[in-house]
């Protein structure tokens, strides 16, 4: 009873669900992989520095919402009407404390609004203008839409609206419909976080919502478990996603992997969705499920390495 | 084996947790209960016809939603730059499809343009002007904004105003906070559905979205159980109120009754938050537990007679 245990702290990070291997040339493989370990090694830092889960996931979220590779922030897709509309949402396992924020056009880092939400605001969810009302007074970095337009991006956009011209229902290539980014952390404090960023489905329309700003679906922490999902976020939304698999393990005893599993890759294509998720336990247990050939995802932890991988055959 | 099974249908309403006695007086409450009465009625009736669980609560809804008397449609609070902006939701427990709005200031009955949302859009969750844009493409009724000035929610935030001015962190009389609408119901099928309504708290800012639009929060069906929460939003958000108590009755056997208080009366409470919900199970057991001094509910089963109440000690 006298040992004092040591936490190991964790990170978990991922890039999106839904890549395959015709979608990407080597190059942009070599950026992407090298985005997700910069990730990892810059809150995993903080995590080695006894800084709160909290601040490691904000810090790996904001990397990846840098890089153009990531429909997040910088590399939002666009939306039927030819903008860029983010939505983000962090949650604090250790306090249920939660922010999330939904169609931002003009945030640089979608994420550090959603945590300042949480932190300053009475509210959990704020949307469009006034959320961005709110990023001004609480000296939120903007950024000008010209900043969001990559030609990638551009260019799917422009497929998209070929496609759904000539009454095509295909995918669009190049996983358009995710890209998602997200972080869970475990810190030496033993306490959880969750964060996810997002420009969601290209051409999606009508201020659409997806489940990344929606607290429970594409985002969800406790004191068991943390949560960030990527994917069809319909269907995050329609089965709690999240939250299922926190409620799995917190109140079930089930392990991170058979509870990530039994709702990524059982519930979700049941419904007919598809996608992944990163799901880390207070022990320490993590689990990485997708449906999907690939889905961008790293880990960091005791041996402090980033583990980076793509494909469904690695390790 | 042989035996088919009849199935009595059932309908729960609420128009909100939070009223106190002294913010009443016996007009308004009888116009209240007459309202929640014939939200029962209408609704049920369609249960009786055959009608799915959708479409009854659906109805119930819309009935509550043109009563003055209540924070939804017609008798939305005030933001605090003094406009209604509604939010709303119904999710359909057999098929787990679901529609979400928030952040409407001109639509009449804002729980038709949720189902609408479920119905003829690829998409769950809908916002803002995006949002209104969807309706009037799909023909649903509109209102001035006018149409949602009452006078005693002109006064709710003006009185609001006044505290904010003074510096005092009093709650407003009356509730304000509260008297979100909402409705679950049991079909002759088996199936069950919920919908919630509502004008949010008064003085709201940022375009701030609560529970009731966020699908797990105040809103949730599945095959086992049904779920309209009403109270401070944020803490049915952040401990995703409604999937918590359908994920304890479908995956973790409990009864609808201790579920449901687990949550409204542990969980929240245990955070700092208040109101309550209603709760129904597929065999037709339900639960409306609040941790105030009244809630606005009723219930309508096999003895087709309205069962309205306001305050704890009635039955």
């Amino acid at each position: 009873m006298s040992r004092a245990a040591v936490i190991e702290p964790v990170l978990l990070v991922h890039g999106g669900a839904g890549v395959r291997r015709q979608d990407i040339d080597a190059g942009s493989e070599d950026e992407i992989r090298g985005a997700l370990a910069q990730a990892l090694r810059q809150g995993h830092a903080l995590l080695q520095a006894g800084h709160g889960a909290l601040d490691a996931v904000t810090a790996a979220v904001v990397v990846l919402e840098d890089s153009p590779h990531f429909n997040a922030g910088r590399g939002a897709v666009f939306t039927h009407d030819g903008r860029n509309e983010m939505d983000a949402a962090v949650m604090d396992g250790a306090t249920l404390r939660a922010g999330a924020v939904a169609n931002l056009e003009h945030v640089r880092n979608p994420v550090l609004l959603a945590r300042a939400v949480m932190e300053h605001s009475p509210h959990v969810m704020l949307a469009g203008a006034g959320a961005e009302t709110f990023a001004r007074e609480h000296g939120i970095a903007l950024a000008d839409p010209d900043y969001f337009r990559t030609e990638l991006r551009w260019r799917q956009w422009q497929e998209a609206l070929r496609r759904e011209a000539s009454g095509s229902n295909e995918d669009t290539p190049g996983g358009d419909r995710f890209g998602t980014v997200g972080a869970v952390a475990l810190d030496v404090h033993g306490h959880l976080a969750a964060a996810t960023s997002t420009g969601g489905m290209t051409g999606k329309r009508w201020n659409r919502i997806g489940d990344s700003a929606v607290i429970g679906a594409g985002t969800y922490a406790d004191s068991h478990c943390a949560v960030s999902g990527t994917g069809w976020g319909e269907f995050y939304i329609r089965t709690a996603a999240a939250h299922a698999i926190c409620m799995r393990v917190a109140h079930m005893r089930q392990s991170v992997h058979d509870a990530a599993e039994r709702v990524i890759r059982g519930e979700i294509p049941e419904l007919g969705g598809s996608g992944g998720a990163i799901a880390l336990a207070a022990d320490g247990t993590f689990a990485m499920p997708f449906n999907t050939a690939g889905m961008f995802r790293g880990r960091m932890g005791a041996d402090g390495v980033p583990h980076v991988a793509i494909w469904k055959d690695e390790p």
